[in-house]
């Protein structure tokens, strides 16, 4: 009894390919997350509930892929205590009934229970990188998966801007690894809230600043009339113009902004916090732009500092990378005033990125550089020990399992994109010698069956 | 309100040395698994229940975590079609209403699947691993967790010895590399089956082989008693009787077993591939010690051919490596007539065996390997551009986040393990010198702020 098989809709598979090129993406963020200090953690698929309810709003929850107790998990239950008055289940209820654990909706949210769980063991600031994938239930579209990494760099437990600036750096180096040119966005919670303090529409921040952010869309007077439509005054609206007109260096927009945020001292701490970033990251020599952007406003709900965001110069497909500063993060698991900045690298972005500006290394096609072919059992059993040889080089050398056809042996090599070939037959045996061809290039060349280097070098 | 967090029973956090010592030995396997071609996929956390109910028997069935079925999962089902006479629920049944997807419960399903899902891009014999957690709803005890990585290695589509010969150079390479003495022993299904053909109870393999396991801890005459105490006859157990004495090389043994097993077609062919498989190991010159062990028999539900097991010398804990031939593990998915062999690395047990015999690299102690100390906001900016420059060499440097406290930072060396500290003051901005001393020997040396080699030697 065969069945046609198939995955969950919105997970993926990862072939070779691509797994090469996901590993090389994930290969290069880690070497520069560890020269900067950071270290890697894993934590659990699966969360008790109970730390993962009611982090994500309510369409969070509804997000959660719940998994069901184990053993016989209904016998318990009094499912008639659940009937809604419509003749159906009230289903969050009930699915606590039957579910105690839930997949990782995030990384921040189990980054927070570890950092509380684990405090007495963890010297602060405490440096963290995570990469594991996360699991929504949402509905699946273009990009959108119900199964994707996240990739999250974090350090708690400071309030130093420093902070910021080692996420800065290692997002500009990250980029410069991968040859790809970004522009790094800034912006700063506080500030935000000073906007709408100084124009006296406090409970106006996202507003505003999403009208700010359509500047370049639809131009300064269209920005005003959809101020005014969300309920601004035509004072209020003054008072921001100065915001909307900004120019020249970062130095003289901050200049500019000190003037609109003067009577509100949380967006004056806003921009003392930016200026000395743009300080630190000026002195530290960060070799991408690095932009000071006020309508960036992302994760407005829990960042409660700078927010940061990258976007990819050369190719159209939003941020690739985003964080910022949350102050209270532990709080709800019982530690507070811990403060922490983290920002997290979208490896599906990045690839697509890569993959349409074709920037990844032509050595990951194929993971075989040379195959010895299978004439017979007797040539196999000379050609083993020089293939061993050329993978204590560190070269990855198959022998090819089946003797028989040579064309089916070239049809291995040529779909596996391997670039060289060798034939060894009896008469090589019996000379002690090893030919080797280049498939692409046609060159072909004899060595000595221990001049292992000769053969890695033609190889190289 | 805040909680104490924890997570489900049987799920581990890793932190920051455990996942270095994980990656050593998972980039140690990986390193080893790329030189003989084989290359990385994954699938997904999740498959269709369809794909995983059936494959491991009715108690692993019960073992499989089941995901949850998003949106409103209760409204379609009544409930009380399920109920069982005695006032319970039909839970199987139940629950696959209520669930479709389950959590991977091993590597070796989701392979199969996998192959047969996309046949037509893979190139056979299709070599490949796969690094990634499984999940079962067992008891939680010493040494056996709910959530685990798997690390399997298998290629398919190939029924040559030398697909068996690559699995035991990448065994003896691992471990070499890991620098822990192992021996890996083989058997085969097929000489298993012909015993107990040639005494004359084919339906007692398991029995048989069970009670040769027990040779070396019981004696032979207990060994007997207990064949017969499983039904077989005197002469059945007279018959046996040389294969429990067999002495001298493999190449005695396995005359001494041609004799034994002359009337088993099935058994003479799995000497038959025993021997090709000797032959080849001592053409390619493996160096660890590879013993033929008639009493293995592990997985001999699914083998078909050989049968692997790798044990550390060293260090007792079972088995660290096993795995072995299957004849048609697509065949359930469409896809008969494809024969694979497979190894799967007990990443727990080598991570315990490591820890045991301290095989671990002391350099995976310290993420870090240089701490600037912070002085205050002017020599940090001095101390940034230094250690950019020593960060591009590849070394691993962090600069402590808050100004404050000499001892503090100290203190925060010492915790995180990082060897070397460097206090630059004003004076040294002023005379652009660097001073970097090891914490541990109390050696202090000065460098000119450029000279990035010299500091990169001492810290080396």
């Amino acid at each position: 009894m065969s069945q046609k098989p198939s995955i969950p809709k919105g997970t993926r598979d990862f072939s070779q390919h691509q797994m090469a090129c996901r590993n090389y993406i994930f290969d290069t963020v880690r070497d520069v997350f560890r020269r900067f200090g950071y270290a890697q953690i894993e934590t659990p698929a699966m969360e008790n509930l109970s730390t993962l309810l009611g982090k994500y709003g309510d369409e969070g929850d509804k997000l959660l892929f719940r998994v069901l107790n184990s053993g016989d998990p209904f016998d318990s239950v009094d499912f008639g205590a659940f009937r809604t008055p419509e003749g159906g289940y009230r289903s969050a209820a009930l699915s606590k009934e039957l579910c105690e654990k839930g997949l990782r909706y995030d990384l921040t949210v189990p980054f927070a229970r570890y950092v509380v769980q684990h405090q007495a063991e963890l010297s602060f600031p405490f440096r963290r990188y995570q990469i594991q994938p996360v699991w929504r239930a949402d509905r699946p579209q273009k990009g959108r998966y119900r199964e994707f990494y996240q990739c999250d760099v974090d350090v708690i437990g400071s309030n130093s801007q420093l902070c910021e600036l080692e996420l800065v750096q290692m997002v500009a180096e990250v980029f410069r690894k991968l040859d790809v040119r970004v522009v790094l966005k800034i912006n700063n919670r506080k500030v935000l809230t000073g906007l709408a303090e100084v124009c006296g529409f406090p409970d106006k921040v996202v507003d505003i600043t999403v009208a700010i952010d359509k500047l370049d869309k639809i131009g300064l007077d269209a920005v005003k009339a959809e101020m005014l439509s969300k309920g601004l005054t035509e004072q209020a609206v003054a008072v921001l113009e100065p915001v909307l007109t900004l120019s020249g260096s970062t130095a003289d927009k901050l200049k500019a902004m000190r003037g609109v945020l003067a009577s509100s001292e949380t967006g004056l701490k806003g921009l003392d916090e930016l200026e000395e970033l743009f300080g630190l990251v000026a002195a530290a020599g960060v070799d991408c732009p690095v932009e000071m952007d006020l309508s960036l406003a992302r994760g407005l709900n829990y960042y409660t500092g700078a927010i940061f965001e990258v976007k990819a110069l050369d190719w159209e497909i939003g941020s690739i990378c985003g964080g910022g500063r949350y102050d209270n993060l532990t709080g709800i698991f019982g530690l507070p005033g811990m403060s922490g900045v983290g920002i997290s690298f979208g490896a599906d972005r990045i690839f697509d990125v890569l993959t349409g500006l074709d920037k990844f290394p032509a050595s990951l096609a194929s993971a075989t550089r040379l195959l010895f072919a299978n004439m017979d059992e007797e040539s196999v059993k000379y050609v083993l020990p020089i293939a061993s040889g050329l993978r204590s080089q560190g070269i990855s050398v198959e022998v090819f399992a089946d003797s028989g056809k040579l064309k089916k042996q070239f049809e291995y090599a040529d779909r596996k994109g391997i670039p060289f070939i060798s034939i060894c037959g009896s008469s090589e045996a019996e000379s002690g010698m090893v030919n080797i061809k280049n498939l692409a290039s046609g060159e072909q060349k004899s060595f000595a069956k221990d001049d292992t280097a000769g053969m890695a070098a033609f190889l190289a």
